[in-house]
Formats: structure tokens, C-alpha cells, sequence
């Protein structure tokens, strides 16, 4: 894909702060990144604002909202607050998209934890569009339901952004949880234009670590390619991120190749 | 459940000979078992026949066949002929379902592997009709496409048998492959009478194996009533499998008390 659209996923390089990430993106001209609230926090946003700017670097998206369902309302409303921040700290940086993980049931029914998702986004939706910010539900892979997302399928997000109904709602296509759907292009048509971003690692069967054993771009079985033909088709054509957690690579590799390979693989293979 | 439609897949208890499992079931008064191929391998066909029918076992399925997708022809032709022999394993043994793994992409793109899906199955319906055996298409967990089936979802299975359209092609719903989906209990009814098999494990977390970390039943986050309760509402109505494949259970476990649990468990919980 093109240089102009890429962006760097800060935990593509998780064990490096944010002054570093950014430094990395100037040194690779990688235009835009996309910033973690936890990295955030470490250097405050005032600073993170200024770090980009002097850097003339888009941010693609702020990570993550989201983890709505609990038992306890207070929770509920505690979660809620704490996304009503991560829309402030995006609309600060300038980003476009809010990536939303939706949360786990925590003891709930998948039912009602999903009733609890819909309910907290709603609540959202119209702070949301005051500050520019869309938020992006992205469904995680199946295999992360207990853990990180009762949302699990890209068919479901779009039900989701359908009952809703705001035009400050739409979803995170990324390919590692989303590839294997026998109807994932007809989905990612069905999502055209709420289509908030498009993620880009690859699979190889995770051996340790659901979240983190995600594969370099083009070692893996996903058909890269096609599915950016069919972002693309569906009305997609803002910042790509490059987002490969992999928890091997964070402890082992040498980070500042793990990024030329990726930038590199970005470019030939997508 | 009721124990009249408890049904033992041998697998929960890989370790054992089918004579030991067969001995087990009669034990505890269970009065299925579901046959592995491997395990029929090492007795022979005859003696397995032999075995279960002295026990007065039913025999709920045969377990599998499939693993159509290749990018050469013959070991296509080749996967087709052994899944012949499955389902004539499947017939002598009174069988009434042949599970199907449909298999892995094998470098090959998912379209093309799931056309080579349905081109297998289609080849065998006859066949299959002819032998009063029903081709039981089990979609896996999404997290196994790599390595088993690229049939992930039940909703594409569904929509394979409509595709195929005949009486002797199936689906069986195993809780671990699908509980994930938001639309399951809709797809589910959709299957209605061509539901072929309804096996029962829990999920937590995979940590090691995604194909042999299954969670006792009870003791993780599957609906399981809720999902028996569609099943039934379907129309099925046959034996339920409890296959709970655990390595750390066959590695560790005494094997006779992890059968008494899930026994148990089947009883009380689903």
C-alpha cells in the first residue's frame, strides 16, 4: 500500500514510549500514528500533543475505550466516564477514530453483555460527534470473547452501528479478527462508509498468547491484498495502521528491524 | 440432560483403548460413544463392531472425515476415497452421522479451499444417502483455520448444506466451535432437522493448545442450557456428545474420575 497512508501502531514497537514511536515514524517518513492511552499516560497529553505536532504526524486513532459490560451499574458508569476521557484525549491529538474494545461479559450472559455494550456506546455517541471522534467498535477474533470483546464477529459490529443509528459510530476492520468470515467481504461492504479504520498484521496460529502472537505482515495465511481491495471498494481510504502485537518480538527482537521489515512488507506485499 | 442420550466421544478420554472406553460407557451406564478413526484402526473394524454391539452401545458418530482442501488433484481424489472408507466405517458400525473436519487452506486462497469443501462434500452425498449415513459438517472455532477447517462459522456450514441441498448432508453444532456467534441461536434454527450431532465442552481461555485446552463442562463461560435449549427447540433430539478435549487431562488426569465429572456435570448442569 502507499507510504502517504500508513501508520504506525504504537504496540507494533509496544516496550518504546511515545517520544520514541514518534522519532521512528519521522526517521521511517511513516506519516501517521496511532497512540495508546497507556503510553499517553506515561508522557501526559499535553506533551503527547506537542510531541506529534512538532513531528508533523497525523494520529490515526486513540486505543482504547470501550470494556462496557459489568454487573455493577457503578462500573458501568465508571467504564463509561473513562471512555468520556479517551474522547477527550483524541479529540486533543486530532484523531479521527476512538477504537473501542468492547469488554468481556464478567460473569454476565453473552445477551446481556452485549445489551451493556450497545447501552454504553449509545450514551456516547452524541459527546462523540461534538468532538469530531468516531468510535470505532472493533471486534476481536472468537477467541477473545472471555477475555476482550463479547463482540466477535465484523457482522455483529455492523448490527451493532445499524441499531445505534449515529453517524459517529462505525467500526475497526482489523484483519487478524476478522479474516477468517466466510462473509467478510460482504460484511465489510455492508460497512462502507462506518468503516473508522483498517489494521493490518497476520496469522499464524497463536501458540501462547491469543492477544500477542500475531504475525509479521505476508508470513501468514491472510489474503492481505483482497481485503484492502475491499476496505477500499467499500469507501475506506484514510490512515492504515500496521498493528502486529507479538509478545516475541517485544521481548526478544531487535524493534528498530522489526519496523523496517514491517514498513517494508507494508509497502510491497499489501 | 437426560443419560438415555449421553453419549461419550472417546476423545474426552483419548488416552484409552476403544475396549476401555467401550468398558467405561457400560460401567456407567452410558449408552453411546462416539468412535475415533484412529482408535477403530488399532482393534480393526470387525472387533469394533464386535465390541460395541456385545456392549449394546449406540454409536453416535464416527469421528472423521474430510480434509478435502489440496492444491493437487489427486491427493483431492485421494482425501475423497478416505472419506469414503469413513463413511462405510460409519455404516457398519451403525453410525448414524460421519463428522466432518473440512480442513485447512494448505496454501491455497479460502475461496478456493471452500469451493474444494463443497466440491468434496457434493461428491460423497450419494454415496452417503446410499449408506444411511449422514455427512455431519462441524464448523471449527475460527482460531483453528489455519490448521483444521475453513469452515468457521455455523452459519457458513448452513449455508454449505443449502448449497449442496441434499437430505444426507448435515451440520453438527459442538458448544466450543460456535457459542462465540451473536446470531448462533438463529442459526441454530436455521440448521433445524439437518442438525446432525450436538457435542458439549466449556471454554475458558485457551493457554497452550486451541485444539485441546476445552474447559470441563460447567466450568466455563458456554451457555450450555441455553444452547441445549435451542438445539431441542431445532428439532434435534439424538445423542449429545460429551468431547472434551483436554491435554492436560490425558497427560495428568486419572481419567476415570475426569469421566465421572463430565458424566456429572452433563447431568446436572446442561
Amino acid at each position: 500500500m502507499e507510504r502517504a497512508r500508513l501508520s504506525l501502531n504504537q504496540y507494533t514497537v509496544k516496550p518504546w514510549s511515545l517520544e520514541r514511536a514518534v522519532a521512528a515514524c519521522v526517521e521511517r517518513e511513516i506519516p501517521s500514528i496511532a497512540v495508546w492511552r497507556d503510553k499517553l499516560a506515561d508522557v501526559g497529553l499535553a506533551r503527547a500533543v506537542a510531541l506529534v505536532r512538532d513531528a508533523g504526524l497525523r494520529v490515526s486513532s486513540v486505543c482504547r475505550g470501550g470494556f462496557f459490560p459489568s454487573a455493577g451499574a457503578a462500573e458501568r458508569a465508571q467504564r463509561i466516564d473513562d471512555t468520556r476521557r479517551a474522547i477527550d484525549e483524541a479529540a486533543a491529538l486530532g484523531a479521527p477514530t476512538l477504537v473501542l474494545v468492547c469488554g468481556p461479559a464478567g460473569g454476565q450472559s453473552l445477551t446481556d453483555a452485549r445489551a451493556q455494550v450497545a447501552d454504553g456506546i449509545a450514551a456516547l455517541a452524541g459527546e462523540a460527534a461534538a468532538a469530531h471522534v468516531r468510535l470505532g467498535i472493533e471486534p476481536l477474533h472468537p477467541m477473545m470473547i472471555a477475555e476482550r470483546s463479547v463482540i466477535a464477529s465484523l457482522r455483529e459490529a455492523n448490527d451493532l452501528v445499524q441499531t445505534i443509528g449515529s453517524p459517529a459510530v462505525g467500526v475497526v476492520a482489523d484483519v487478524y479478527h476478522i479474516f477468517w468470515d466466510a462473509h467478510v467481504d460482504a460484511e465489510i461492504a455492508r460497512a462502507g462508509v462506518s468503516i473508522a479504520g483498517f489494521h493490518l498484521s497476520d496469522w499464524t496460529t497463536p501458540r501462547d498468547d491469543v492477544t500477542a502472537d500475531r504475525a509479521m505482515i505476508g508470513t501468514g495465511c491472510i489474503e492481505l491484498s483482497a481485503l484492502a481491495a475491499s476496505v477500499a471498494a467499500a469507501g475506506y481510504h484514510d490512515d492504515v495502521e500496521i498493528e502486529i502485537l507479538n509478545a516475541e518480538a517485544w521481548a526478544n527482537a531487535d524493534l528498530d528491524a522489526w519496523l523496517d521489515n514491517a514498513v517494508e512488507r507494508y509497502l510491497a506485499v499489501v
